[in-house]
């Protein structure tokens, strides 16, 4: 990849609390895809806090490395923020009243019908030379500046107007800019493997390309393979990618449940509605994870009934009826009981489908039989009902996520 | 702050993945809070692919400003790895290979019953006059090394590795070298309220404080305030965090439902245990969500007793008994309906309290008397059955998260 390279890019978040152990800066990952896509390639991502001679001074070096520099944050009305000024310092650029700049951000106000504090004023001021980006969604305008053939464009830090302006107001100005590289992505999406097994069935293919780059993910809704390609045409990338991911599916087969972005549970929700297929789910260990993944796809009521969230064994029996008795020979976690689940729960929404989860999420209840992490995930429809029994490694959320991910994809593999 | 500051350090975490639009550094979080204990304040965190030439310069620029320098990631095995060879250059300091930490990957690989292959012996370079670090769960030793009043620190990328090195290697040899300034945190948790609400009511509190310095965050469980303060010893940090949490607890009430770090959901499950309260949800629109949250904790078999997911009003009749009269009247989504729910799951499940959420998520289904957004909660007991009428911003997903946010929040002002 290294010929025939992309134009580079590096972005700087601007945020004191973008520097505390509780926030990670997002921006940079949407504005990454988005400057990927104009075939514009980021190298470095730099994160700095409200001190104004610090950010002069980080400007001044990104732009002696890189042609095109992102800002984001810092645009506030307040003392804390210091990306107009700092900018005005590493540029050599005043910064001027813009007079219909105020004008709008007064109106913004205005339609609230509030009078704008004498603070934003200083929102109104821009570089020397800039093209105000205009702000829908907020008061602080955006700016975008070439300067001896560097590319230098600040946003604020607020991602739904951070996002607008750079979509509505950006993308136009830095197309012709982008150079004749492009960059495009694929994600194939696996269920029902571990991230080692993924990586070992596709190793030998993915190996033998440098162009598309492969990588593995592991998340708590399946494993991803990212692949990213560059090339000269839309034609040339998704030829590199069509390649390998054709090479990889063949070898993962179904596993690979799409290659176009969808979640597991919009490709089930696909197929029921297709299938005529519906479905309700009884839920112990996941208590109520499984049905709230369902239920993230828009019109989901179409074939997903509705679900019971039976944590205790009194709800077992009180919602589901399940025989104390049975309970108390196999105990809550069991095949048995998960089955006798998923049976009662496909009877009582009259559904095609039943599926239920019980389990073991701890940190306490383990034992040497039955220890922390044993799950069991039963699946019934009209003539037949099937369980099966997994060991999830990991604490009480690792557990309950990978739980509901093992029964989604049991769920899809039925469906399919 | 700033007569008072602290020793500086920064970041650089290495690894092309770390550029993609689908992963951030988290690693920095962890040290983070690490460095903040020892008194060391992060200033500059960068990140940078597996590029030597740039990844030296960064080095040479960061080394420039602050006094400390941590490194994560690059120091695998393969040509990728760039990081020991950056450092050589940016520092003029040769590498020559370690026989004891070649013996100890020697070892490691034996220990599994392989041979080590030829490619690990570069992990065994190490920068002249470096103290070498240890790894005890990976073959990537970690290097410290002092040089010109300046620190670096370079450890392994994979965060259990990392972890583990900076705790029992790297954080005996910062100690003696972190100044006299310590730094220290607190996070209110607020429930019931928004964030401009939460800014409002405390402003005129934490503006007349430096030192802490107070920021306030909207997350999909609530409303958090960070509270970071410097000082000389523990009591000092105490002292003044102290004075500046009791002063915004008055103001909010017990709106603040923890300042130890605790989860709304916890927080219900110990008032829920001392007042021998049991609960029992119905979820239309949050799909279980809720009794997802509830769930998150462990032991709640002991007071949550289990949870309906009526996604369909097929399901609302069929496991709740809904009257379809009613909900022909009233529609699923009505302070009626909720109010039901809420009532028939109490039943049902024999709990003290029973909540009820109905409402529209969309995208599709708003009409203008009942928009998407639209929420009805309601919460039942032995005597009385009331319900409140939201209307939440965003989209799907968001809308469900904040549903269920002010369900829980209702629920946490009722058992309190």
């Amino acid at each position: 990849m290294r010929a025939e390279r992309p134009r580079q890019a590096e972005i700087i978040a601007v945020g004191s609390e973008l520097l505390t152990p509780f926030r990670v800066d997002t921006n940079s990952l949407w504005l990454t895809e988005r400057l990927n896509a104009l075939g514009i390639e980021v190298v470095v991502k730099t994160i700095v806090g409200d001190d104004e001679a610090l950010l002069e001074r980080l400007i001044r070096e990104a732009l002696a490395r890189s042609e095109i520099l992102i800002l984001t944050g810092g645009l506030g009305p307040t003392e804390d923020d210091v990306t107009r000024k700092a900018l005005a310092r590493a540029l050599g650029r005043g910064l001027t009243l813009d007079e219909q700049v105020l004008e709008r951000i007064r109106a913004r106000f205005a339609s609230r019908g509030l009078v704008m504090p004498k603070i934003n004023e200083r929102q109104a001021l821009v570089l020397e030379g800039a093209i105000v980006l205009e702000n829908r969604y907020g008061t602080a305008p955006g700016m975008f500046l070439e300067q001896q053939g560097r590319v230098l464009v600040a946003l604020p830090g607020p991602p739904s107007e951070m996002q607008a302006m750079f979509e509505s107001e950006v993308m136009p100005l830095l197309e012709p800019l982008a150079g004749g590289l492009k960059i495009g992505y694929r994600t194939l999406r696996v269920a029902g493997m571990s991230e080692s097994a993924v990586d070992q069935a596709i190793a030998p293919i993915y190996t033998q390309y440098a162009n598309p780059r492969t990588t593995i993910l592991a998340t708590t809704s399946g494993i991803e393979i990212h692949l990213t390609a560059v090339g000269t045409t839309e034609e040339e990338i998704e030829a590199r990618l069509n390649e390998v991911s054709d090479r990889i599916e063949r070898a993962l087969g179904a596993r690979v449940f799409t290659t176009r972005g969808e979640s597991l549970e919009e490709v089930i929700g696909r197929l029921c509605l297709i299938k005529r297929y519906t479905i309700a789910v009884a839920e112990s260990v996941t208590g109520g994870l499984v049905a709230k993944r369902l239920t993230n796809v828009p019109g989901s009521s179409r074939y997903f009934r509705g679900g019971i969230t039976a944590y205790s064994d009194e709800a077992k029996t009180a919602l589901l009826g399940i025989p104390a008795d049975l309970l108390a020979t196999h105990g809550a976690v069991s095949a048995e009981v998960a089955e006798a689940m998923a049976q009662r729960v496909k009877v009582q929404l009259a559904t095609t489908m039943g599926m239920a989860i019980t389990g073991l999420a701890g940190p306490q209840g383990g034992t040497p039989e039955k220890p922390v992490g044993l799950v069991f995930i039963a699946l019934a429809d009209d003539v037949h009902v099937e369980s099966h029994r997994h060991w999830f490694p990991g604490d009480r959320a690792r557990i309950r996520e990978l739980a509901a991910q093992a029964a989604l994809a049991l769920l899809y593999e039925r469906v399919l």
